[in-house]
């Protein structure tokens, strides 16, 4: 085995001070900074993973460091040490040279063989416990800067076995080919209860064949509250009460949606948005998200999406957006988080090895 | 195209007076109850269907019943009628029979080819609008009762699109081969936030092939939170703080965990139940559940079940439920609820075809 290299702990950084070794660090994986004066100074994070793959040996104010010291001493010293380190070493591992970076990102990962101030940075990765809060406004403004720097973010999240899940994250702007044509006169819709029915086969099917509207139930339309709430809104259909056949008034039929599903208002401006953009819509109820999303014909061809609304600025937990990746990503699909405030922004979350 | 037979619709019930027509519909399909005095005596649901099928044309008063007042008058007069029609009309369409039964089960419905009163029934179903609240209680009970009836349940989800899925229940017992024998002294781990790590690798090795507890990092073992509190609360390790070394007493770590996990309590005692049956349990947080359950060595095989953990009582929606089997179906893993009261129950929701 070849001999450890000697490092000294001072103020939360360590020094090597031979410059061979300094060369070698350098060279060998980039690890630390050049010194001046010879040698190079490590990180709490680079010095603990070379300690730990015993490549380094570590004294302070003379005497050695045992491993579980230095440890000890980087979790007291650095917040979250421990998820940090994680993924640092997951990285290395992996063959990658690994950086620390500034807030919000933790660390820019350079391809392996190549070298920072040589290589463009692969990507920014920041390193996430499970535990932590998921915020949907700290992470867009993350993806913008991101973006921003030409760089792709992927995110590192720990769970409580310490083992990693990594996602890229990035904005889409879905597009589909769909294009409705209200038709005239507008069909009548008998709502009853939560969902509406075209009775008139020929206008039933004539509405679904014109935007992929509803689901044949025998010779009738069935139409969802969300497609019945759409369609009334801009007029392609004449809502009437199931049991008395009066008319319901949009206003009227948006207080029992409202009634009936609490997140009503926020479903709504997510799909009209899609709707807008040419896709079809279908319900992700299966799936345990909001929505299906095709770019054509949703009888020809699998939904590309599932789409699930949260309203701008939505706190939440990680292990709701693990699930919801994962479940997209084993039914073959793209996952999009639409975040609806002023506008409609997707972000799509991908699971990924690195 | 045969002739339409004929039908009176008086007081919720559809009268078939021809003592023929009454023949033909009890022999095939065992459509309606006889009728003393002859014909047969039809529900709302069966005359709806065989209006809809047209081989039933129903008067009123001496007046035709178009379909659409049919329809009206059947959900003006039966609650959720149109979730339980659709229902119905799909088993009916899949070739079954089908009959009515009483709450909570809606139809008994029996194999086709066979008849009922003669045939024992195959399943029982229960419909269920995905907008009605998930009752883990009321689905215990009906899960018990159909058990105790020797048939076995089925849940059928009518989803926003009248698409439905059908979910068959059963209680389970899980059991497991997995025995920990405690070592003794026990291993030292160190606390840092939310996990803990034994760093003597001899005892980090020992600790985790018995038992497959935790995951080596290295040549130290790091433990999860609920793993660390299992093995201290049965003193198979010794918990000191990462930064000053002291000793964490039980009730001081539960404090703690309780406050970075506020459903550790209700997580704790799933885990503890399943390790008492012998279960090696890992985090489920990959698949957005509480826990992966092996019945032996989780690096031999792959996980059996995922376990979500519920206080006794839960009231929750559909849409989470259809996520998590999903999931699970998706990753070839039976999916169970752990109903946490006294006791700890097992319940599988599995997809099925019927």
């Amino acid at each position: 085995m070849r001999r450890a290299m000697a490092g000294v702990l001072r103020d939360g950084q360590v020094f090597v001070p031979n410059p061979a070794e300094g060369s070698t660090l350098l060279n060998r994986g980039s690890f630390g900074e050049p010194r001046s004066g010879g040698g190079v100074t490590l990180s709490l994070l680079e010095a603990v993973y070379l300690a730990e793959t015993e490549r380094l040996q570590i004294e302070a104010d003379g005497a050695a460091v045992p491993f579980r010291d230095l440890l000890r001493r980087a979790n007291v010293r650095e917040a979250s040490f421990e998820i940090r380190y994680l993924v640092y070493r997951d990285l290395r591992q992996r063959g990658y040279i690994v950086k620390e970076s500034t807030p919000p990102i933790d660390f820019r990962v350079y391809p392996r063989g190549g070298a920072p101030k040589v290589t463009p940075s692969k990507f920014g990765v920041r390193a996430i416990s499970e535990r932590w809060v998921f915020d949907l406004d700290a992470l867009e403004a993350d993806v913008r800067r991101a973006a921003g720097a030409r760089k792709s973010l992927l995110l590192a999240v720990v769970d409580e076995e310490s083992d990693l899940t990594y996602y890229a994250v990035r904005f889409v702007n879905p597009r589909g080919r769909a294009t409705a044509r209200p038709g005239s006169p507008p069909p009548v819709a008998h709502l009853i209860e939560d969902r509406a029915m075209v009775l008139d086969e020929d206008e039933a099917l004539r509405l679904h064949a014109n935007g992929f509207y509803g689901r044949m139930v025998g010779r009738r339309l069935q139409l969802s509250l969300l497609e019945t709430a759409h369609l009334a809104k801009i007029g392609a259909i004449e809502v009437r009460r199931g049991d008395t056949n009066r008319k319901v008034p949009f206003p009227a039929l948006r207080t029992q949606a409202r009634r009936l599903q609490p997140d009503f208002d926020l479903r709504l401006r997510a799909y009209e948005d899609l709707k807008a953009r040419g896709i079809v819509v279908k319900t992700g109820f299966k799936y345990g998200s909001h929505f299906r999303a095709y770019e054509g014909d949703p009888d020809r061809a699998h939904a590309k999406y599932l789409v699930h609304a949260l309203p701008g600025g939505h706190r939440g937990m990680w292990p709701e957006v693990s699930r919801a990746v994962r479940l997209a990503h084993g039914v073959k699909k793209e996952l999009l988080f639409a975040s609806v405030g002023d506008e409609v922004r997707y972000l799509e979350l991908e699971r990924v090895r690195p």
